[in-house]
């Protein structure tokens, strides 16, 4: 087993407990360890610090997997820890539908896996795992007898790892148009084709935190992707709803989730640019009892922050202007680059800007099936604030 | 109408339409303006800043109650305000019991009602509010025709308007001794001698949360008060709750409140120090799978934050202790003196000291029936957090 030493100066990361090493923290390591191998990590006094996986070629070189030295990594290890994942959603009442494993915050950095009902979805997004998938689906097998495991590792991010993009079954064919079940409702799932694994689960509680106020209201809802906050909206009794996507196919599939809840005739889709078209029934006095805005990310890197800020600020002023007095905007924001404070201060500006007062009715971030820990930003990546706007 | 004119430097916090005028951010007033009367309020620049009520004994000299000019501060703005609670109540999913005035955040400063059911209890925390009592109460028949209303002004702070602490019916006499319904269970509440206004409505949603993580398990509270997060957790599927407070008459409360609703096999509370009992069992080993702690606010004064600090880190580490791998700890906090960072990072640091790794699945505000303002501190209290203690 290749022995690793990192050096005395360390980030307070590490020495915390996040699992990842850059290359910069590393003295030197004994040994030919080769790119994914698991190695043996000290600090620099020689006391124990983890084992984890190993990549030169990532900035990132080791991810670990323990801090225990009598651990040892090998098809039981992922096993028991997936054993571990699922009895935790199970805790939290998740059955059905729930992101199974979140990476780094259960102890298997760059490892997702999202249950929906009894197909899997796996994405090995660094060298060091992507190594471990046939004990990963040997585990999914035992635990669950999945009628179909597929693999969506079609992610940029994998090639910073010297990894193909690549899709695929990891079990025999199945359909992989499937449909699931939430909060009551019904949505097709495209595993092959839709974005990221297919499906926001992360999303899966907040939808039902529009209940209340979407009773008896005119509603919009922007980026609407597959229409499932709009399709829960007309669901909880909204009077009239709009979805808009920028996507032709997203409003398609939206179209046809409304149709399988046969709500169609009370929740509409159009295929439209939400900031042009906010900003043109702004000024034309549309108005909306609730606006719901689930916009991208707007940026991937710490560089163009300024561009995401600028773009959440954008919409959600636009979005303000829109709602009657007393009526509810229900944003979002999906990305851990802009953290919660911040969020709250771009909707704060929007709503100084759109010369409207604003209340908070709700402040959540995603469903509990993606458990957050503290020293570990990028767990905690998803905002969703419902405002009363006066 | 007296006319005041504000010094040309005031706090950011007026002009971003927090309703608080402290003596020192005052030029200059016209007239005889007595205590409790409405006066008008402008800008150092002649430009109208809003209408309010006024007390020079008082460091916060005035409280606004409207920036529009043309709005009259009578019965009727009274009538419509309370209204106005009322619709947003009702708007977010709350019927039979809710805080249906937060103050400041409804704006109406220093004005607290709780309804519960058809019993309204209230406080006037300032004198410019206290005056408008029978207006409040002609309101409130006018809305709901309730069959009691009760003034809980038994409160210290009171003093500082040179008001006298006081409570009583404001209705015909009606028996204090009430029930109310809350999540399917049936608590009483003391109306005359209950803690504040006899019930601690801000934790009623947060009560819902610990729904899936109590199925089955051995769980202990502390801090029970009248023992609703214990009967709650033994409504939903606990093995065995035991529930801890100070307080003999809370116990016997909490005893009563577990009869109530049948669950007094299940639901045991002891008289105890939560600080004392929770180290001891530590060092004997006993272990639960939830531990809930619901403590009081440790301070109510910026001068002694430190004190809170000190005892939220102290019983949530001896909380930790005494959770099995894997359990979850339920912790909130009540004062808004510690703001809901400054809360997480004493967790985190009574995680540190207890060893134990945590990972967040919840974290929650106050019940939406309880708006928060952003730029008014006080209206973001309650921090409701559960984490999973590994």
């Amino acid at each position: 087993m290749t022995r690793v030493q990192l050096k005395r100066k360390i980030a307070n990361r590490i020495l915390n407990g996040h699992p990842w090493i850059f290359a910069n923290e590393v003295e030197k390591w004994d040994g030919d360890a080769k790119a994914g191998d698991i190695v043996d990590v000290y600090f620099s006094d020689g006391k124990f610090a983890g084992k984890g996986y190993f990549n030169a070629q990532s900035q990132i070189i080791i991810r670990l997997l323990t801090t225990e030295k009598k651990v040892v990594i090998d098809d039981e290890f992922y096993l028991n820890r997936i054993k571990e994942c699922w009895e935790y959603r199970k805790q939290i009442g998740y059955t059905e539908n729930c992101r199974l494993v979140f990476g780094e915050a259960d102890g298997l950095p760059q490892l997702i896996i999202d249950k929906f009902n009894d197909y899997f979805v796996i994405q090995t997004l660094a060298l060091g795992i992507d190594t471990w998938k046939p004990a990963i689906v040997k585990a999914l097998d035992a635990i669950f007898k999945p009628k179909g495991i597929f693999e969506r590792n079609d992610v940029p991010v994998r090639e910073l790892e010297g990894l193909p993009q690549q899709k695929g079954f990891l079990s025999s064919p199945f359909d992989t148009k499937i449909i699931i079940n939430e909060n009551g409702l019904k949505f097709h799932v495209d595993i092959e084709n839709g974005q990221k694994t297919g499906y926001f689960l992360d999303q899966q509680d907040n939808r039902r935190a529009i209940q209340h106020i979407v009773k008896g209201a005119e509603v919009l809802g922007a980026f609407t992707y597959t229409g499932t906050f709009e399709i829960h909206a007309a669901h909880y009794g909204a009077k009239s709803v709009l979805g808009l996507d920028i996507s032709e196919n997203a409003v398609q599939q939206a179209n046809k989730n409304a149709q399988l809840n046969g709500l169609e005739n009370l929740v509409q889709f159009q295929t439209a640019n939400a900031f042009d078209v906010l900003k043109q029934w702004s000024k034309e006095d549309k108005r909306y009892d609730v606006v719901m805005l689930d916009p991208p990310a707007f940026t991937k890197s710490r560089a163009t922050i300024q561009k995401a800020i600028t773009g959440y600020k954008e919409i959600n002023l636009r979005g303000m202007k829109l709602i009657k007095p007393g009526g509810f905007l229900v944003t979002s924001s999906c990305t851990n680059l802009v953290q919660p404070e911040l969020f709250l201060q771009v909707i704060d500006m929007a709503a100084k800007d759109a010369r409207r007062k604003i209340r908070q009715v709700t402040f959540q971030t995603q469903s509990s099936d993606h458990p957050i820990v503290w020293n570990m930003e990028n767990t905690h990546y998803l905002k969703f604030l419902i405002v009363q706007v006066l």
